[in-house]
């Protein structure tokens, strides 16, 4: 089958304005490898001041404080996750895997003209 | 409640390119009200260049045509939805009302934690 379907999805949360979403979600995963906000950053392409700003929007959008410094280690002033943020980027993954799957079906079903003549 | 969830998902659906989203979804509606890409174009602030591309790029990655050209008429040169067109349109609509439910209530489900603490 040449032209199946397939769809993506992304999914962006909002209180009074739009705080998280799959760039911020793949900037904490980083920070939690990485042990550092500029070194996720970094890891993926981020300007830095571009992560700083979008951690800071979430943080005051949810209310919810998502990095704590790590002081020490080599270059110091690195970075972890909190609790809270482990909490939400939990939530915010299941949402993301339960979403696809639906999203998948919902695609064979509404599209099977589409699907069955290109078949 | 100050600063409850709410979700707003994006579907974007791919063949073997990404070919059709809410930009096009948007155009191909204002087409069938102004009969007219260029209209439908102008009626969303969105360039005719951009418009004839997303367009296009729909036509080839489905491969469907999705707008006839309508002779005559003032200026000529008039567009309207083909009945794949109106097919493929709803059909995404359908799914993205269905994703909306769902994100919904996902959501109630999976942030309950966050939004009592917000009540």
């Amino acid at each position: 089958m040449k032209n199946e379907l397939h769809p993506v999805l992304s999914l962006r949360l909002f209180t009074d304005r739009k705080c998280f979403g799959p760039g911020i979600a793949e900037l904490l995963h980083r920070v939690d490898e990485h042990h550092s906000l500029r070194a996720a950053a970094q890891s993926m392409e981020m300007a830095y001041s571009k992560a700083w700003k979008i951690t800071k929007n979430a943080e005051e959008g949810l209310g919810v404080k998502l990095l704590a410094s790590s002081t020490g280690g080599k270059g110091g002033g690195g970075a972890e996750l909190t609790d809270e943020a482990r909490q939400f980027l939990a939530a915010y993954e299941r949402c993301v895997e339960k979403l696809g799957a639906y999203g998948s079906e919902l695609i064979a079903q509404e599209f099977g003209f589409y699907n069955k003549r290109n078949a």
